[in-house]
């Protein structure tokens, strides 16, 4: 049963500390523990509630995530090998990852401490980068890791392999690799498909490829990807989830894993991936 | 052990009857049985090999494919059930199903004999179509079933649903459900992504959808996928493969499911998909 | 000066009756004459105003289309060598070519008449079909011509010749040839740009081609493209805007040229192309 | 009449200084000038030949330029308000620009000499940048301009308008603005069309865009584009032909107008756009 909750909150949102301050009651008022970061606690006059970011993990059953889908991925890295449950609020657009509306607060607190959600394990993908032979980075991503060309710099070529097997070169502004979750992110926007969220699968696919037919490709998860950074790049830089960011040399490597960590999100039973789609993609009138 | 060997041979393609007699001998020579399709057996001259493709499961323990990659799909429909091994030999271009090539008749036959190959399984789909609550038709496929409007037809318009779940209306040309296998046909002409092989999911590809929010989707292939024609198409079909065509009526309900078949390919161990995917698909020179 | 003023109704429409009724009222209001076609002039009671839409040109000044874009596309081919005004009333979803809502008919009545409009030219295209020589159709159209192989059929296969020139052969579902206009309707659907309104261009879009890199082009609205029915497909049409079909057989040649006749809209000043269409495709919230 | 001609030479690209030399003999055994840029007379050994490129202009009829597509884009820009007529020597792949293969110098000088080949006219761009008010630059392209964001950068957010009416507000990686030559460069990669090249149209493309409407757009040559780079983007940069780079800084504006300088090419009479097209983007084997 849930005894502690913490809340992450994001606080350049709009009404971030206001809902952190109701959440915060609603919770005590239902006889609960609840932790605040550190910054939020301060911002909403509470630092009794504070508690390091870093301690969370054994002091808290789930984690409020006061943000968007945006904030919500930098604690699904952060939290990833504690596996603690993640519910994120919405403070922005609808979302495909936050789950709970901030007019429904005192709703949310009220089916997470009933129990009344599902638990949702999303894959996530672990990036080692190395150069000259030696490991000078590890990263990990939830929706995607991307390879690709700087605004001033020249086309990137990439080699790929799949579990030992050559793939292909792409020439092109780069390359994206991504789970199920991050298939309705930078994927979508290069042209890749949708994958439902719980597929053991990664896609692959071309930033803007020179090659016409250099395609959106479906591999199975349980398999490294290497990436090689061909050429004479100068501009060249690994994402994870357009969030972190690393710049490359020509000759680095990056080996793609699934990661042995999944982001556990709080999911209500009834608001499914295909709605939530539909509500994203779609709206605009038909022609 | 191989001891027996069928051919089917297209004898619309090129060099069929040669290409079959020069087979015959080859297997003959190294002291095992072949059987040949019954017209291809006449167009040969040696209807004393000759056998109904209805006969060849049990009395063949793998059969030679003479055609292309539409000849081999014909028969892995035919022969699904049966789980007889099947190997193509291209007599066209060069193929994703068919793995031998005319040139090396002689070393495909010692390659079988010898054990000197893989099986792969690859899974199918079978499609149920319902009007009115009846069961109307039930079909198979290797590639995909596509659900479409004719030439003289207006916009179909298609309800999918998902192991239960509504996914949404695509209003467009139709709607193709493929198999990883059908991910390099049909689909990928319509903006699909490209599928390894051996994953089992299944690809949803909308054809010229109306909305351009409507995008390829990649889900699991143990779930039933329901299709339901709305309302009036004057002129909508359901192809297997491209093969084998329906004339569906509006209200009608296609259900969509893996097959408890798989075909079951011969495949060289160095001839790998990526190294047919590069030469298949590109070719062209860089611009 | 606007003296005299027709309605076409699609009587299909929800509350074409009300609005055309409505309509008259508020011309004969202004002292204006109104003639409604015959079907609606009966449907709404009002026999005496009815005349036959041959008799349209001549009688009337400008042609008030009661319906949705389709409804406009075939007044627009019906009248368009006569060189009448048409101003669409959406009953429907929002339109490109219709502009005035049933919300402000009365405004729009007056706007009319004082003339407070612009009058835009949009570009047609002719079709010859030629079978063995011989003519055996003439087709205009406002949107687009597609040649396409039906739900049964196979891959059609296409040569194309812009101005005495070979393009190339495009195999797969078929080929659109749009106008300007058109580019917003089926050629967007399969891949093509969006063209304002006004340039003297033409849009090729291969449907669902089979080779990746067949690519949708422009070229030049003065020059005549040749589009020859290659091979023998069983299930060929031609279409013009979606509302008019030819079946084709193999061997056809369809020349398709620049229509010496425009559609001339009626516009209101503040509505723009752009904002029409970003109110059309987007929509969406963002992801 | 030809009397005399130019060479600028990439000294990077295979075999650039034995055609250079070869050239160099050929033009001489037929009688008239020749001019080689400097860097490149002193790599052959002919420093008495050696003129600087500024000086070309006034003392050549013609440049020859030994490279590929992209030293021929370099020379255009360079010489575009000279109207100095290029004749490109591929030293790499086939080139959309550059005519003339290695195998035929001797014929390629003749044809050249006997004025046997077409002029044809490129339409370029050019491009203002003006920061806060101030002009900070002005740059000129052949193919394209592209505003993009970095490798390291977040989603750039561009506003577009276009002869003073507002188009759209394009979230993603950036946006192309190409003439028809560029339509075949990075545009297409991004998913624009193919344009004629003698087309007076511009080709706006958006690079990854978030929002799955926004599709490229062909819009009027003669009317400006305006680009303003919204929000806060760390990372964002202009590209000329893909080979200049500017910086650029939120709030900069960017407009993007018709040249009144056109490229001249010496191009094959019997070469032609379509067979080039054909050759450079097919050649993968079918499906």
């Amino acid at each position: 049963m849930i005894q502690s909750i913490g809340l992450a909150v994001n606080l350049d949102k709009p009404n971030a500390t206001e809902i952190a301050s109701a959440l915060t009651e609603s919770i005590t008022a239902r006889g609960r523990r609840v932790f605040v970061d550190e910054a939020a606690a301060a911002a909403i006059g509470r630092p009794d509630l504070g508690l390091s970011l870093d301690a969370f993990p054994g002091r808290v059953d789930v984690v409020f995530i006061l943000g968007g889908d945006g904030t919500l991925l930098g604690y699904a890295r952060r939290f990833a090998r504690h596996g603690l449950p993640l519910l994120g609020f919405n403070l922005g657009h609808l979302g495909f990852l936050s789950e709970a509306e901030p007019g429904d607060l005192d709703q949310a607190v009220h089916r997470v401490l009933e129990g009344n959600f599902d638990l949702e394990q999303r894959m996530m993908l672990e990036a080692e980068v190395r150069r000259q032979g030696r490991l000078v980075d590890r990263l990990l991503a939830l929706n995607d890791f991307a390879v690709g060309k700087g605004s001033l710099g020249r086309m990137a070529t990439l080699r790929v392999d799949v579990d030992g097997m050559y793939v292909d070169r792409f020439a092109g502004d780069g390359l994206i690799v991504s789970t199920p979750t991050g298939s309705t992110a930078y994927s979508l926007s290069c042209g890749g498909p949708i994958v439902v969220p719980h597929l053991e699968v990664v896609i692959l696919t071309p930033i803007c490829p020179h090659t016409l037919s250099a395609r959106p490709m479906i591999v199975a998860a349980d398999r490294p990807i290497r990436i090689l950074a061909l050429a004479n790049h100068s501009d060249l830089g690994l994402s994870a989830d357009g969030q972190v960011h690393l710049r490359l040399q020509p000759g680095d490597e990056i080996v793609v894993q699934k990661s042995p960590y999944y982001t556990t999100l709080v999911q209500w039973r009834e608001r499914r991936f295909f709605d939530v789609l539909r509500q994203k993609l779609r709206g605009a009138e038909d022609r």
